[in-house]
């Protein structure tokens, strides 16, 4: 961004670089893959030194799209990545793009080829959703979803009658983040409660009658907690007399302290450090520990079956 | 599977491909790559035809765990999947797979390195979570958790005087898939908000004050829904006076009828048909739709600033 003659800010646009992202489904598994890549360029991404645009194109299933959107790509001096399950498709972005000379990278052909070899099967070639497919009424779909009804339900310590019933059960004073974290693990098919530490509160006495294997704490720096409860603070709007010790340094530092005294008396509880953990990096140690205390003898790391 | 000579169901190991997936993150790209790819072998994997075990190793940032587990991933006849940041690991998994002769695909490197040359920018090569790197505190963070916040609250109907502060407002009749699909996208960052019909109960009258373009409606064939009600109906245990007809094929299909009708009147609203899509394939049609209505002159997709 600059500055221009009247003053206003105006971007120049030569300077952004976009990617475009195109896939015959979702689009998730792009997006999501561009977004693990753009990790690796933080040090340039931050405060827009170099930066990034990208567009997510999903339910491209024609080559008359795919090609238009090629076009404005090329002409905006974009990248193209893309997820495309027929290999004609995916062989006329390739094409299209080496015409334009612009890069591409194809996501879903390589992962997909190499696994055909493994397994001596071919590949479909059918993009998901094209229709003569299973209906996904599957177990797993059902699961999901009774965990994050269950999950929902159980939110913010409502039904301590029901810990018994959780897979996972998070603990941790107010805004360690067990809300969004609990959401993230029941929607990978846990059903999680969580259990909010207060000081002076006592904690539902179910909580310490539940198997302790499938309880973790969450801990956090009190000077970044301040920070949080801050910023919650004035979004919520309370008063200055309400609960106005709710982000003060000393009530943050004693809370955190009586939750470190419960952690002390409940040694199984494995204690989660999430000052710089995104909330998908918390959920991934969690369930590492889970899977790792269910299968104590094996390697450790999560399995499925397909 | 086979029967073996006691009766009892063995596994023919042999048969089983394992498929090994190790990241230096969470293994949360690496899962969801692998995932979209076995998509492709559908037709193979139903019933366990051609059955696949898939093991995640995620947080792995030492060459000596990364060497044993390509060792047991040998000795099982795997294959390996790999997202490794620091080019001196992926190289070693590289070449240690061609050791042992086994398949093995990177999914950071190449999407990383064309990047790369889009940017003119050298890749970090540091792992997710390496010291030094910046807190996630930010806008995005805290925009994504008040969504999560927002979204559990206003679930089923709750606090009707709240729909206008929703990004997205969905609607349909029960076990359409409403919660599953809001929690998806406030996972997203949306503020969403659900509103069951139920035959013969006023809508709230917010819904039909808010802006219309924010609002969708969900529709599902009657039969697949009686299937699922059925389901919901055993796993909560309802007896069989109360809400007997919940799932009885009259009832779904008047109750149907009359958001059929709800939806005529209201002709602004999307209506989208369910059946056959899983919850995430809904959120990117719902997406795609918001964001074309946002941006009307420009083209349809996703757009973000990194
Ligand atoms: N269940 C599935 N069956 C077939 N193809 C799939 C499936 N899931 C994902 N894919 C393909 O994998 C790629 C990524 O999917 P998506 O994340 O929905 O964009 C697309 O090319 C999809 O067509
Ligand atoms: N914010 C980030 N900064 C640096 N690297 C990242 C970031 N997010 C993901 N990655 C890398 O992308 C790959 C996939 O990440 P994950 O999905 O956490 O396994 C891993 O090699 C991570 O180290
Ligand atoms: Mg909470
Ligand atoms: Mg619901």
């Amino acid at each position: 961004a600059t500055v221009s003659d009247s003053g206003h800010e105006v971007e120049v646009t030569t300077s952004v670089k976009p990617i475009y992202m195109v896939s015959d489904g979702t689009g998730w598994t792009v997006e999501h893959s561009v977004n693990a890549a753009l990790g690796q360029f933080e040090h340039c991404l931050v405060d827009r030194v170099c930066p990034v645009n990208t567009h997510l194109f999903s339910g491209i299933d024609d080559v008359e799209r795919l090609m238009e959107i090629i076009k404005q790509a090329a002409k905006e001096g974009a990248m193209l990545v893309y997820t495309l399950a027929d290999p004609y498709m995916a062989e006329s972005a390739k094409q299209a793009c080496k015409l334009w000379g612009m890069p591409s990278t194809d996501i879903l052909g390589p992962i997909t080829e190499s696994i055909a070899a493994h397994l001596g099967v071919s590949p479909s070639g059918l993009p998901r959703g094209a229709s003569g497919r299973n209906f996904p009424l599957s177990d797993e779909y059902f699961r999901r979803i009774e965990a994050v009804e269950f999950t929902i339900k159980q939110d913010d310590g409502a039904l301590p009658q029901n810990l018994c019933k959780a897979d996972i059960v998070l603990t941790g004073v107010s805004r360690t983040g067990k809300t969004p974290l609990s959401i993230y693990l029941a929607q990978k098919g846990y059903k999680v409660a969580n259990v909010p530490i207060v000081k002076g509160v006592a904690l539902p006495k179910g909580l310490f009658e539940v198997d302790p294997e499938k309880v973790f704490g969450l801990t956090i720096n009190p000077l970044v907690l301040q920070t949080i409860r801050k910023a919650r603070a004035k979004s919520l709007g309370f008063s200055k007399e309400a609960r106005s010790n709710y982000s003060e340094m000393d009530y943050v530092r004693q809370e955190l302290e009586f939750a470190r005294r419960v952690f002390a008396q409940n040694p199984v509880w494995p204690v989660i450090e999430v000052t710089e953990k995104a909330i998908e990096e918390t959920a991934a140690v969690i369930l590492r520990l889970y899977h790792d205390r269910k299968h104590k003898c094996s390697m450790p790391g999560i399995s499925k079956r397909y």
